[in-house]
């Protein structure tokens, strides 16, 4: 009997699953709203949600993936989960109370980033780094096809790479000049601001009550001179972020996703260019590549889990 | 019968040797000097000393481990070794000519690194980053208790990392602002030279004619303090590098080694108060050591080399 193997991917605001075969084809994928955090009622909903269209008991049901918004250390315990309000769960243990199946968690920027190496652009490469630029910055690291978790559940946590020490506002997280506050949407759009506000030069975005990092980005295509200082700084951030990361893991290929990269060719025009700049000699080789998965990334990347959990027993 | 493993450090000096047996014990150790670098020359060299003291031919010897000044590639394949001349260059393949057993390359302080973990402080832990302050600055990481390479063989290499934008000096990569203009040995000497020249503040330091990294930091321990300068600078450089490796491997614990290491806590006091202020905070709490090995880290490296490749069978 072929098996099915469900990949969930946990968000604050949407539950997303997605059903595959053991080849890895994606044969169905949907989504339902976050309605409430209670550790057991959304473990619950996972199991009702997946059983509803391959019963769970059935024994044709491999395994469940989960990426989580949080810390996920190399035990698979979940450190901490802001967003959710949980931590230190071990979630693979509280799923047998709903489902007598495997369960493999991954930290969901980690594990987005294990989708693009597996279904996406890395397919076929064997080390990958993949950061994705959204409201924050988050990443992951693959070697050997595989994803590395770190000893605290930070390995990839790339939007709190110190990049600009002059910085005076403080990050979320509480030091200042991460590379969160350059690359992230919001860091976009402040980055903006702040030039807006210290320059008289013309732009397109002056027109604007509000703007997003996508009219950012369509300032810099239209040669807006003002949005294209921001596009320089972006570029220079996270070109010498990845430069440092390069150092640590030299992976094959860099892959950028997340809202920002729907930006396109242009955003990795200016981060490559900073990242040549700074990448010691033989990095300076690996080839960037923008994020080909978007939303499935999660889903894809969590039943990757299950796959590779089975091919280590 | 038990078997023989051969751990070697060749480098532009000296080239060093261990015996080891099976379960890693140290049985043997010795060094040559480097004579010529003639790539025939060096591998019939190292075959010959072994030969000398445990008959490689025999079926005694399990398997050869180098480490090599230069990059290595995932593949085992030495891409260059600007010390030796040498590039593009299998090793393994070659030695075959003059040995008929296993033989693992490294670079050398990525292997010195995997011979921290295994023999030397490191022992027991999972994950590991050592960094490596001699001449130049180097490193290694290891996962899983094993060594990441790089796509390119440029794992580990911190010394070129950008830590300060503002540096007008070129590093000997070309680039401006690399650690390893920090936290070398000659780059602490450079950078307590600029100091002096800056400033009128009394030290220890202008009494010498010439002086040495070691010189510095025993200028620290003696409260001088244009010296306390230098390990502030010495420190933030390295301890910002340091919070950048955590947010891409996130390792159990740094290892910090080479010559400059032998300052002894000092020197990691330094380090550790710009690390855990630069930090993302689940990393915080990662531990620091000093190497424990010393110039024998990396003939036992080598020797683990040839440990993991037979594990891996």
């Amino acid at each position: 009997m072929e098996q099915i193997i469900a990949g969930v991917d946990l968000g604050g605001t949407f539950i997303k699953f997605g059903l595959f075969n053991e080849a890895g084809k994606l044969l169905d994928k949907w989504q339902i709203p976050t309605q409430e955090c209670a550790v057991d009622f959304v473990l619950k909903t996972i199991v009702q949600e997946i059983d509803a269209r391959c019963v769970v008991s059935s024994g044709k049901l491999k395994g469940i993936g989960i990426g989580v918004p949080g810390a996920v250390n190399a035990d698979g315990m979940l450190i901490s989960a802001p967003n959710l309000g949980w931590s230190m769960l071990d979630i693979g243990n509280k799923m047998k109370e709903y489902a007598n199946v495997p369960v493999c968690i991954g930290n969901d920027a980690n594990v987005a980033a294990l989708g693009e190496q597996y279904f996406g652009v890395g397919e076929g490469c064997n080390s990958m780094v993949m950061v994705t630029l959204g409201t924050g910055v988050g990443g992951g690291v693959i070697v050997n096809q595989r994803l590395l978790t770190g000893a605290f559940g930070a390995a990839g946590e790339f939007g709190h790479m110190l990049v600009c020490e002059e910085e005076t506002k403080p990050c979320t997280c509480g030091n200042k000049g991460c590379l969160e506050q350059y690359a992230s949407a919001t860091g976009i759009v402040s980055l903006a601001h702040k030039m807006l506000k210290g320059s008289d030069k013309a732009s397109i975005l002056r027109s604007y009550e509000t703007f997003t990092a996508k009219e950012v980005f369509d300032a810099v295509k239209a040669d807006d001179a003002l949005a294209v200082c921001v596009a320089e700084k972006f570029g220079q951030a996270l070109g010498k972020a990845l430069s440092c990361v390069a150092a640590v893991v030299d992976p094959e290929v860099f892959v950028i996703g997340g809202g920002v990269s729907a930006a396109g060719q242009v955003l990795l025009d200016y981060v490559e260019k900073y990242y040549r700049q700074y990448a010691f000699t033989p990095s300076k080789q690996t080839t960037f590549k923008l994020a080909a998965l978007g939303n499935d990334a999660g889903i894809c990347g969590a039943a990757r889990l299950v796959m590779l959990a089975d091919e280590r027993e």
